[in-house]
């Protein structure tokens, strides 16, 4: 393979970088937007393989158009400097377009009405979810960089229990995997679309901690160290017979997978074992389901029905606050779709790449169930998390 | 101390609270703005000293409210529970003020229209100015905090030495920091208003890695691991008289210090010291001038005017790529008010707590100065950062 020249604006192939231009614009066509214009990290980082600060342009039809205010360095066809987004206007000229659709879902209010005061003609869209749409169904390449993430991923997960010492906290316990993990390659950024949810390099949840209702829309809660940060480890000692969810950073290529395995001291009882072996059971079933034209919301109502029928309602999805889904999609974010959740409104499509996480707390024990990432097939899905599914013993 | 009771809405003291919200209203009050609606994580933890998912209504007078989404389990005075924001309507009822603040700056357009829906009687107006004026006045409550993380960040900054250990990667070095930093406390999250920048832990540069632009407003840059994530570390090896520049993480308390030190083997050679001691004079003069009542620029202006006269311009705040400030604001973000740049209208005021880091990056060596975060009293700064100052080794 040869170097890439890191200067040059577009990182992707040519194919690869056309590809994604065309999807953008199937997703802009069916809106009847006429030409878009990003500038949000994760949607720069997709369109061209790396983040910058600047603008992309696209319009309908033409050429894309690079406008970089840092770093200084860029090189490429299509790419303009600009000190200010008001310089755009000298380059866009006369091709005004209809309409313009921004990312009104993440750009802050003050800073689309900057824009659009640019665009003074053109009426103002919405292209959050042209790229929402666009990144849901996963090219080759991305899969490709899914499949490593998930790689590594796997392989951090496999040196968890050598780095348990008896009598650690949950903080020192999960530092020791941070650390494993950043040698392995992660890269420590947790992408999270919008700006409500706060998260550092994943989470780990002891016994009761578990059950601490946190004010962030994750599966799973826990106090956390500060209530300026409430949500994951919380200086809790690891018990014998409590259980440490580990639901850490997959971000190793610029996508993430997810990935939760529970460790344990000397074994679990009884109904915590039963909800880990419920959680199990629907991963097994949910995959089956997971087909082209599924709706999201029947693989939840699927889950709940199991669960229900396994006794284990009050425990699902969390115990004294509960989480409204129990998956969703993953990429250059955390929270991509689809959404698995009772109102989803999504339909399962080839290419999707879906965390599924149905976890139950057992107050007095911790949390269980398992967390896998899955790349949907036209006729299967795969596993890019492979790797074992029990609880773990942390036992010397 | 008592222990908290982490369940209440409001963590501040009674007296604490009623001074922050004292301040918001007279910075109101200057702005015409007859009630603010705040959501933002930062903006909610000043207020209450804790993060929760919701909004915060302060009227010009009459009680706050906090509207709570989650968690479901917050108490407190003017506690009402929302599913949406639409609830807030029933509470608001007729008391609808004549105009509204939103965090125009910091939420995204399609939240402020929807919020706005619930107030269509009254004139939307900007508070992104009023919470960040307010805030970059600390209180003493706030002062301690920062003291507090200052004092820990200086305990991991002495422990760095003994960390490297020969033929060591810059991402390596990086990690043991990361460890040892979370063992003390760190909290990890590193706090920068608006979506556009993006840091994991804090940034480690060594030898010419420090020359590489990124595309992030930060004050140096760096290749990073991946283009995804272009800034700090590049797995580059860390070599004999080049410098290892060190600026992580002080988030230990939900307020951050900001702090760099310099690194090296073997010692460096002499234009980089020459300009590592001019970083150092930098200080010096503009401790003195940084008083209530000067303006930042004219502290941008002095220091310009000292790397100028020592020959050193081409290297000041970059080499291939130049950063635009010197110095800024830190509290529960690491870019708070007052800028030190040469076009801000920011006045120091008594209370700010600053960050100033002149730097320079000197090719085939690296990046050298220092950074330390300052609390501007009224006749005197303190560093609440405080220890040495001048290149430390890395030598056996």
């Amino acid at each position: 393979m040869e170097p890439i020249d890191i200067d040059r604006v577009v990182l992707l192939s040519h194919d690869e970088f056309q590809l994604r231009i065309k999807k953008i614009r199937s997703a802009m066509a069916t809106a009847g937007i006429k030409a878009v214009l990003l500038s949000d990290n994760a949607n720069i980082y997709y369109v061209t393989g790396r983040v910058f600060d600047g603008l992309v342009y696209i319009p309908a039809s033409g050429e894309t158009i690079f406008f970089v205010r840092r770093p200084v360095v860029l090189k490429g066809d299509g790419v303009v400097f600009i000190r200010k987004p008001e310089d755009m206007a000298q380059t866009i000229g006369l091709n005004v377009p209809e309409n313009i659709g921004m990312e009104l879902d993440l750009t802050d209010y003050s800073k689309i009405m900057r824009l659009k005061a640019i665009f003074p003609e053109s009426e103002l869209k919405n292209a959050s979810p042209v790229m929402r749409m666009s990144r849901a169904v996963k090219t080759d390449t991305e899969m490709d960089f899914l499949r490593r993430s998930g790689t590594r991923h796997v392989h951090v997960y496999a040196q968890i229990p050598r780095l348990y010492r008896p009598g650690m906290t949950d903080l020192e316990f999960q530092v020791e995997i941070e650390r494993v993990s950043r040698l392995e390659g992660c890269l420590g950024q947790f992408r999270i679309s919008g700006d409500s949810m706060e998260l550092y390099m994943g989470n780990l949840l002891a016994g009761d901690n578990a059950d601490a209702p946190s004010p962030y829309d994750f599966a799973m809660g826990g106090a956390g160290l500060d209530p300026s940060l409430p949500v994951g480890a919380n200086g809790t000692e690891i018990k014998p017979r409590n259980t440490v969810m580990v639901d850490m950073n997959g971000n190793f290529t610029g996508y993430m997978t997810d990935m939760t395995r529970v460790f344990a001291l000397e074994g679990i009882d009884h109904p915590a074992q039963k909800a880990h072996d419920c959680s199990l059971r629907i991963h097994r079933e949910l995959i089956e389901m997971m087909r082209p034209g599924t709706a999201a919301k029947t693989l939840y109502e699927h889950a709940i029905n199991i669960v229900k029928e396994e006794g284990l309602h009050e425990y699902f999805m969390g115990h004294r606050q509960h989480a409204g889904f129990i998956g969703h999609g993953v990429g250059i974010e955390i929270n991509e779709l689809p959404v698995i959740a009772p109102r989803s409104r999504d339909i399962i499509a080839e290419g999707n790449v879906i965390a599924l996480e149905p976890k139950f707390v057992i107050p007095h024990v911790g949390a269980v169930g398992i967390e896998n990432t899955y790349i949907v097939h036209n006729d299967s899905v795969e596993c890019i998390t492979p790797a074992p599914e029990q609880i773990i013993g942390l036992d010397f």
